[in-house]
């Protein structure tokens, strides 16, 4: 299969800081190869933001917590930029609304590029003076803003295939994506009960969300080895899984009736069949691939059909921990990089990282001991633990040395714009 | 202080079934002694039912899951009752629309009690005959029923609490409420961590969630012997806890600007003094009762202002078995009988049971094994699992009876209109 | 046919001004006879008041615009009730919001009575004092109180037939109403073109709105002897009137489709046939009776269906003036008093006045030379005058004595509570 | 000044339609000069549309209602664009969504232009074969194109400026725009009172609004001979215009609250001066230009707060009758073209076309005899006959040869995004 994705970053202890901030900040500019001027302004919907803003925000990133404090020299090319392309960050000043975010025509898609090269011919030259400390306080905000604009690279591509959904003529990102996923049978692993250490316990980075690692008391569990496929998916539809109130949560009940949902989000049925809109434009669903681009009342709805339920955000740890205990954690996960989810094959413990984000049934709130950052960016994960559940894994939109084995993304329970898998656990008398 | 309550239901174990039928039921009509027939009618927000309708829907309860199925002989005063006075079960038939509750003036009150009446005569038919067998099906219906009576008893209180303070002239609900709160210091209880048993684990009344009890790992912990109060509230207003978006979440910073919240729910600033709307009507802010009608949002933002935290659930739960172990579970915890809190002020850990639901940091999501049941009362607690967080103990509105250690409310981020109330804990190194 | 309405308040001329207010006032209060005291409180949508705020706000009218001023002993029986009681008038104070209305329990409906015996008694005491006098400046304003009150007179008829409508057991207003309508068949009076006089240009009540008489220039009209009836709208809908958007207004047919319009407000289809909710209950349609309860767009896509159109506000009261040239204005018009419209089978021109309102091609603005009134009571009419259509006639719930030849009502194209109804004009080469 | 439209197409008459059509077609393009491709693509409000948009859906205009029918050769691009690029006729088939407009980025601007060009090819070939024979169909139908097209060339102007507003950065369209207003002092001309003729009776292309020609009475009338100006508008702010609700319609003062209205669409106060975003940019309100970008309900406070009123479109067609009858209609009034208005300081009635639409306070209804067409063209203007005013004049925005001196504009109560201003009247005893 095509991969889609620049060549994974080389890993951290092997190479300048310089260098990863290189190749970080051009795969960014690689995944917007495919798109022409007009994809880059406009906002589909309040979670999806412009490719340009997101060109621009990663580097606002970099000139506020960085440049500007660390680099006497600096000077921005234009003061109103910190106010359209902060995001959320209150201690950082005023921002732009959200909400207006795809209505802003200047600076254009040109202009943006330009401030991305001024930022990062000044990020260069700071890099250059700083290389090799690893005290100096800019090292750890550069190697945090190379995670944000990872974080951002996986964004661009989920927001550009909404984007691209929303207009009638389903245009696509790419022609050049395939998948080849082929059958397994579901299989099954048992995790033994009692109590277990969980959570971020190293020394390379990683989000102040994974923080304390802690024991946690976990149940006996199994715990499936693979992602719910798009035909065991379609098998639940066809069963009246989106006409049973039984089997939803209620507000979920209240979203399927509101906003008429029948099936996952980029799904449509033509002439009797399923089709999905992929970053490869429309297409009948691979019966072997995973199904994706499902809310977690969606997620929950169909274990609950199948008996089941969703596994902890821990279980789901430790199923991860032991099927690769001998591996290093980065770089290995996730192996396959592609844009469309339903290639990994291998027997075993299968889809860990690499397809798709995987619902777990654990709420996203503190660790215990968990300590927010007091500066601005303590304003990065603490501030929106409420209302959202925990996912694990990686997708194939996450560029490969982001994910971790401890990684804690977490989206609300209706969010379906997102690369979001099934995967199911049951109690063990 | 006044008792404003019924005189409490007496213990399970020493009483007939039918007994504690007539007090439950009578005691739902007591608390109706003070309104006029227009205060039946209205819903002053869409949380706050009519409390004509609370006392159909119990009724109605007692009818569609009993008598209908077990007394052959019985006949509906009226079949479209069913349509008008079933909350949310979906498996029950379709529902009058929640939003319109408010709108509906027939059938009328006295319509209301001669229904209850009718449903009452017919129970007390069924009662006489089962009762004594434990294995009738009815039996556990019917004490689910009481307790679903109960709860709605809660409800009763607090929304006809907002239906008074929706009129500009804040009638008073009655005038023979008064509070004597002390001042006690604030202390301190530490719990030692590792494996604790959580849960319900007896053969009295309980709800599916709080089963089934299960081992969890505790974090050792300090948890405050007392809810904080309204002066320290107060002082948290004065520091401008309403105006630091660095202290809330960032949903919670969200409903502070959109609703312009600058204190809990009912209170007001009056000539430079701070009030609060009460059952008994308008009245200054009483320095040593605790603080309630906050929300999620406010307790989380009030409890990191404070350097602190709120507690977990099985926190809470630990803390409450350590501070009576040597009493039986029920009907002591609620020793003070009253709708507006702040009168326990007995050394020791204080304000468990009957002053104000207490947040915690828990998610409402299900226990380890939890299984819902699979009739239609199997939506009573699990389709709620979403989106929620756990409150612990009780409130002066909830009746005595009720009250119970692994008893586990659960409200939205937002919701204030309950008796809501903080207590704090703090890790322990 | 019965009559609902009380006897006729007899004519200006020939009575005190005394008598006419207890007849007034009295008749407001026998509309209410039918309703028990939850009827009373709610709203059921935003053009509805509670018919407790309309008893106490016509009270309030008599307070603040006569007694407050006008007698130096008044002094009432709640100062908040100006608050809660103000409908629109901003020169008159602060008012409460009209969303909220119908959330208001107190004052009851027993001390709203009171508070209208308490005002009857201070106003009879006035004018006992000035009667005869129609100098004093209280005369003119109790003659305008006593018509406000007419006109709340009908909408309290209205309002509560929405508000038993939004029950879903369609409680019946009344049992005793019954419609005697035959068929007729639609026959056309023909107005001559030319420059004609139109406006009120008398000396007894009128409202500023319809001064002053002026001169407008006509074109040669037929317009219809009589109303469109059930069985003629029934035909419109079978052929699609509601599914062809070629015959709507383009917000009109906007509204269709955003609230699923299918047929008139209070129209249900029932195994195949028709029903329409009435004051006396769900009743199949009168074949003959005119449709009622249709908004401007229904009127006008009905008229663009028949390929004829509206009448023009002066056409109207052309023809009015013509069938009636040789009799007095008041007291005549209206024969029927009921108010289920359809019993008016004369032959010649029909239904003009005391079955439905009936809408015309004229938008609401200012007669040339219009001056609105320069106290709070300028806000009566003139600032209506934007986005409403002008209904000529008077319908089965105004009052015999508030109907009058030049009155101009006025409602938004998509109003529907109201009884209106469509009599169609076409142009005469 | 100089002029920034393109060189006035030339009067009908002395040309060819080919020549017109190219005419009209390259002035489209010619106002898209200033812009960067992102501009083209947003919609800042639902009223506003892409400038992407305009360009195609009047190419569509010409493909749909001309060259599909009359073209036999003629082959669509891309049978999707029908279904894009349709604003409003039901007839056509089924249309995007209005408020989706904004968020298609494909088609992209080039293949936008490539559709006009391909629709200029064959519309060329079809005029050449049709040129000459008025009574061909497609000869109407090609000058109402061209009507069509000049219709959304103001629309592009009026929505480009409103795009570029819409960034916080406030980009300027045209840097060469100046306004050279001098101070004239307010003038009136009086109206005799009686019958008159006004509506069109001529032979040119017209829209159907304005017909049939038709008599009507008119009373005397003085009305002003210029706008109102910037400074007397910002003495109407200083007197507290918009927090008098005295002054205002009941619905305006509702906007006025709700949508915090204190001036002006783009007026902005900045230390202490009153701004105003234009074409060119932020610049200080010009005093003697007159105020635009209000709505009716700021026109109609403002002459209330003056003591006088708007006129009716007939006292301002009669007006413009007056102060030109020796002139030809077209080609004459609108002498200065230009994107900001007030550089008409000639002695006599002044500012009649070229400076800003009018509010008059004539509600948008139907001519005496009016009749609609009855294909899919007759959706042009007479579905949108409610909830609106005519509006008389032209523009600044306004291409030359579109003015006429019986064209009727219309526009909603609230609408402020044209350029509208107000003309005063008032009463001559």
């Amino acid at each position: 299969m095509t991969s889609v994705r620049p060549a994974p970053a080389p890993a951290a202890a092997a190479e300048t800081l310089t260098a990863r901030y290189d190749a970080v900040r051009l795969a960014t500019e690689q995944l917007c190869t495919p798109l022409v001027t007009e994809d880059y302004v406009v906002s589909s919907m309040p979670d999806v933001s412009p490719t340009k803003w997101h060109l621009a925000h990663t580097s606002w990133f970099f000139e506020t917590f960085i440049l500007s404090p660390h680099l006497d020299t600096y000077r921005t090319p234009n003061p109103r930029y910190a106010f359209l392309f902060n995001s959320y960050y209150v201690q950082a000043g005023e921002r732009h609304c959200r909400a207006q975010r795809g209505l802003i025509t200047r600076p254009t898609v040109q202009e943006v590029y330009a401030y991305r090269a001024h930022v990062d011919t000044h990020m260069r030259e700071l890099l250059a003076r700083i290389d090799g400390d690893p005290d100096h306080p800019a090292t750890a905000l550069a190697e945090l803003g190379l995670h944000h604009e990872q974080q951002h690279q996986e964004l661009l591509v989920t927001d550009i295939k909404h984007v691209l959904w929303t207009n009638p003529m389903r245009p696509a990102y790419r022609h050049d994506l395939h998948v080849a996923a082929a059958a397994t049978p579901q299989g099954w692993t048992t995790l033994e009960g009692g109590v277990q250490w969980v959570g971020y316990d190293g020394h390379d980075f990683h989000f102040d969300n994974e923080k304390p690692a802690h024991r946690t008391f976990v149940q006996p569990t199994a715990i499936a080895n693979r992602l719910i496929t798009n035909a065991e998916y379609a098998a639940f539809i066809a069963d009246g899984g989106y006409r049973r109130p039984e089997l939803w949560l209620s507000r979920g009940w209240g979203m399927v009736q509101e906003s008429r949902w029948t099936a996952p989000l980029y799904w449509e049925r033509i002439a009797g069949e399923w089709q999905e809109f992929t970053l490869g434009g429309l297409a009948p669903i691979g019966e072997h691939a995973p199904v994706t681009h499902v809310s977690y009342f969606e997620a929950d709805a169909y274990a609950r059909w199948a008996g089941m339920r969703l596994p902890t955000e821990f279980e789901w740890e430790l199923l991860a921990r032991s099927s690769c205990h001998d591996r290093p954690l980065s770089g290995r996960f996730v192996e396959a990089a592609h844009f469309h989810p339903g290639s990994d094959a291998s027997p075993g413990v299968q889809q860990l990282f690499g397809d798709a984000w995987q619902w777990t049934q654990s709420a996203y709130t503190a660790y215990p001991g968990y300590r927010a950052a007091s500066d601005a960016l303590g304003e990065y994960n603490g501030k929106w633990m409420s209302d959202q559940w925990v996912l694990r894994g990686a997708s194939c939109a996450t560029p490969t040395s982001h994910a971790r084995l401890t990684y804690r993304n977490f989206f609300p329970s209706d969010a379906r714009w997102q690369f979001t898998a099934i995967r199911l656990a049951q109690d063990v008398e």
